[in-house]
């Protein structure tokens, strides 16, 4: 099946790194953050294409894996791989890689679900997520 | 006249304290967060009190003085003062000290204005604020 | 078995809240740091006594369940309880709760391993971390 | 006099727009610290050019005026200019435009002062300083 991925350098921000010398743990939120939204504009679903339709995505599920430490110097890049699922659900992996060595620095997870704007969690999958998921995979 | 002030303690998050083994610069916009809010909750001008009455009261000035490093064995506290204007404007000015030795370690003002929902600029009073200057300063 | 346990307010900034009038899902990281912190200071294993024991304790697994949203208005805790285990590693259980009704609103995980200050991993126990161990649980 | 400048594009997250749904104003604080950064990459005065000569050089000025709110669909960006000083501080300018209209956004501006890896202020210019300052004004 094919697989719907994209990669982006990381910025790190010099107030992103803790009085360990290394990233803070918190700032990875950010990275697949930024993760999501390349995806969302490569693939044609972008938080304001979301909520353009009329629903939110917030976060269910999130996890972090910290393999090795990301230090100043670094030039990681994130790549996320969009997991499809049944269930009215996005899911992605994400992984952190230093491309120098290619080191996985850490690895994520996460699932967002569908609410619409009365904040009500919608079980089926929205029309324009059907057809979203009809044009890239059929 | 008068004077309208809060005290609160500072907490500082480990996180806070970057590369330089000292708080980041940038964590200082929270504790000044906080002092409006512990402000506004002594004094009936919370951010809620303002949406309750239909603005917004969006920074458009603010600035920080750095006089002396703060580290995180630190216990400082943070000192907010009103200051009245004429001007449709909410007016603070800061200081964060260290109660230990009476050190001031940071100095900041800020300017709010106020915008309708409709985020239209406010040049008048509202009239809540209106009352809520007499009743603390008449 | 005896439970660690240690149970914090939650302190919602107005900043923290997206565009969705929700607390965004990254400042629950926040909230649980601040959990670690109440934790350590209750049971003597803060940052400061790790690191006076020529230690670092840095994340290496962190995961987050959003339940239900976090509003502005609600005045949530955070309970942090220790989950003891053999290897040499710090792991917690999180539970962020509305105590006016009970509600589940949020539960993490967190698994900190112990570096010493060269950044080289330790695969046992420090002395200083079996002896705080023992003088919880014996 | 020759005036260095950078300018760089802002990445705007969207957990950078608040409840308000405008930009956040302590989002700012990073915005002007990746101008800062991409200044130092452009001209060679980085973090780790300043550390490597032996100095930090932390903020002790830091201000901001916000002109016009900034939304998420906006694709604005920064200007950062130095501006030469005889005392031994590094001072820039900031603005952030809006290239689609050229509104002014915001303007802002820091002053940074030089200590050593001992924490002590340093009053004269370090000489590396001193050569940078020749290398592009003389």
């Amino acid at each position: 099946m094919k697989e719907l991925k994209a990669t982006v350098p990381l910025k790190i921000r010099f107030s992103e790194v803790d009085s360990m010398n290394i990233v803070w743990h918190g700032s990875y939120v950010m990275y697949f953050e930024d993760a999501r939204e390349a995806f969302g504009k490569k693939y044609g679903l972008a938080y304001l294409d979301i909520f353009g339709n009329g629903f939110f995505a917030p976060l269910v599920d999130l996890s972090f894996k910290y393999k090795s430490p990301i230090t100043y110097d670094m030039k990681p890049e994130i790549t996320i791989t969009y997991k499809p699922v049944d269930a009215a659900k996005i899911v992605f992996d994400y992984e952190i890689t230093n491309p120098e060595n290619g080191d996985v620095l850490a690895t994520g997870h996460s699932v967002q679900v569908f609410m619409d704007l009365n904040y009500q969690l919608v079980w089926t999958n929205p029309d324009f997520y059907e057809e979203w998921k009809k044009r890239w995979f059929d």
